[in-house]
């Protein structure tokens, strides 16, 4: 089926084209006879503003579309993100396109170059482990590039993140401080740089009350809840096993969780807070950060680069904080910390 | 800035754009040495094919962009489904526009309007309460139209829903089985369609007992945690209170879960299952819908469309399941339900 043009509508309501784009662009200037009679044209020969073509033929062709990308869409950390990206570009007359790499930097590449190829403005993306040398290109023709959640290496732009590294020490410093000296540590790649921080922040919780990091006690790279559950069994058969344990995310703690027994029989401290955490039994102490706030900051600085801002790049830290519930204070059985 | 063009890289390389074309494009049939050569041209120059343009020069000028529709990104729900449309589109080359309606109608013909505006090949929409003939013209030019979640009044188009009716029923009954006979229901706004489905549920399960409904035990518009707790407050003041509620979406139940002392002290069955759900005390009962299976299914049924299938509209109905724990088991204080 032909799309009709602008021509199309003009011949139909016997005005020039010029006219068309006026009422069909909303501008004023057109009596409201003349409007009528073009609103009625394009009612009845179905035309669509095209404005892919528009933008071509503007002297700034931009296209009001931005692209994010995060890790997992589905993830209720990056579903959060992205609400407040969307709201934030929506309010600012743009649209989101939205992908999801998977932390995998071949989908990630195939995910960026679709958006590039349809010319977004700008991207906001939470990098996969690896190089981003590749971003340079779409860069240097124009393409404004913000990192959030996740620095990516090698690449100057501005970034928006969380003190992991603060967080994590005062998760594990709150097990500490009610007794707990066998904390384990559970954690994803930590090629993950959100990860690498927070397992540098459970090392400097340790070190200041000189404890001496237990290798036994330690499980990276943990992706899947079989995974979860599989380092919880090897670490409750550890020579002295641990009476508490520091999850380095939402999923590992969902996976702690359900592998345990309940009440839970081990002290448990989580980054990032989940819906109904003080409704489990104990309920559950977190380190919370706030994707929305995150989402919206990224968003603002990338629309501040599309619309000239012009200094170097910038880094943004937001704070965490804890969210003292009572799973750092329970005792495991067999066990007395204190 | 000006963006290099395909006739740049072509200069740059000392070969014809036609070569420049078939390199970026990843065809066959170019030694590696004159690839090499362009694909330096276009590092340097920083190249970026430009699909906007080259589908306008196209036969079947699609933009291998979709737009999906929905109420709240941010919920749960919404993001699983966002996720199973973006991977189907992902295998097939396409990408994908996201935007939030709040169930807001103006928001939602915002976003449509700037998604068909970038001509986007189809739309997947959770369409907003209220008439949707304004989707007509969008689809006489061409723009494919599948609705989720919930049928779109007045639009014959392909429609992928869940047996809401039956799956609220089974809940209301499986309340009944257990002896209650004071069921509150706690809904969101009755004009949506989901919500008058499983509200129509609840009666067929009181009606097949003989049970008349009572007005008093019956909340509709909740849309927030504040008035979920008001509701909550009202129900316990009625006299006679119910023993149980059951909660008809996922942001109710965590509103009665908020609002309600530990343990639950009023039997409760939700619709949609929670992450978490079975650590809860009791462990919740909940009707079970599957948002990957209905983002799958939608963007199945675009597809194919996209791809020319010209039968008449399809209504395609997913099952749920209840997914009994043990709140629908228990007892409220001061009352024996039995």
């Amino acid at each position: 089926m032909k799309r009709p043009t602008m021509k199309d509508v003009a011949r139909a309501a016997g005005v020039s084209p010029m006219t068309v784009s006026r009422v069909v662009s909303g501008d004023a200037g057109t009596s409201p006879g003349t409007a009528a009679k073009v609103e009625q044209a394009v009612r009845k020969l179905g035309y669509q503003r095209n404005d892919n073509a528009r933008h071509l033929r503007q002297k700034n062709p931009g296209t009001s579309t931005i692209g994010l990308v995060v890790d997992d869409l589905a993830n209720p950390f990056y579903a959060l993100m992205a609400r407040s990206v969307e709201d934030e570009a929506h309010r600012r007359g743009y649209v989101v396109l939205v992908g999801s790499t998977n932390d995998e930097p071949r989908r990630e590449r195939e995910v960026i170059a679709a958006f590039t190829a349809r010319q977004v403005d700008g991207l906001i993306i939470v990098p996969t482990v690896g190089g981003h040398a590749f971003l340079k290109q779409p860069m240097a023709s124009g393409t404004r590039v913000v990192c959030v959640d996740r620095p990516a290496e090698g690449l100057a732009v501005d970034t928006v993140t969380v003190d992991n590294r603060v967080g994590a020490r005062r998760a594990v410093t709150h097990l500490l401080d009610r007794g707990h000296t066998r904390i384990a540590y559970l954690g994803d790649r930590r090629e993950i740089w959100t990860q690498a921080e927070r397992h540098g922040g459970y090392l400097d919780a340790l070190t200041a009350r000189g404890i001496s990091m237990d290798p036994d006690l330690v499980r990276h790279g943990l992706r899947s809840p079989a995974q979860v559950a599989a380092a919880l069994l090897s670490l409750r058969a550890v020579t002295d096993p641990p009476t508490a344990v520091f999850t380095s995310n939402d999923l590992i703690t969902l996976g702690v969780l359900d592998g345990l027994e309940r009440p839970t029989p081990m002290a448990i401290v989580g980054f990032d807070d989940l819906p109904l955490a003080d409704r489990l039994n104990p309920p559950l102490t977190v380190v919370s950060q706030d994707p929305l706030a995150l989402g919206w900051t990224a968003a603002s600085l990338l629309f501040s680069r599309i619309e000239g801002i012009p200094s170097a790049p910038r880094d943004v830290v937001l704070l965490t904080h804890l969210i003292v519930r009572s799973s750092g204070e329970f005792h495991g059985p067999g066990r007395d910390p204190a």
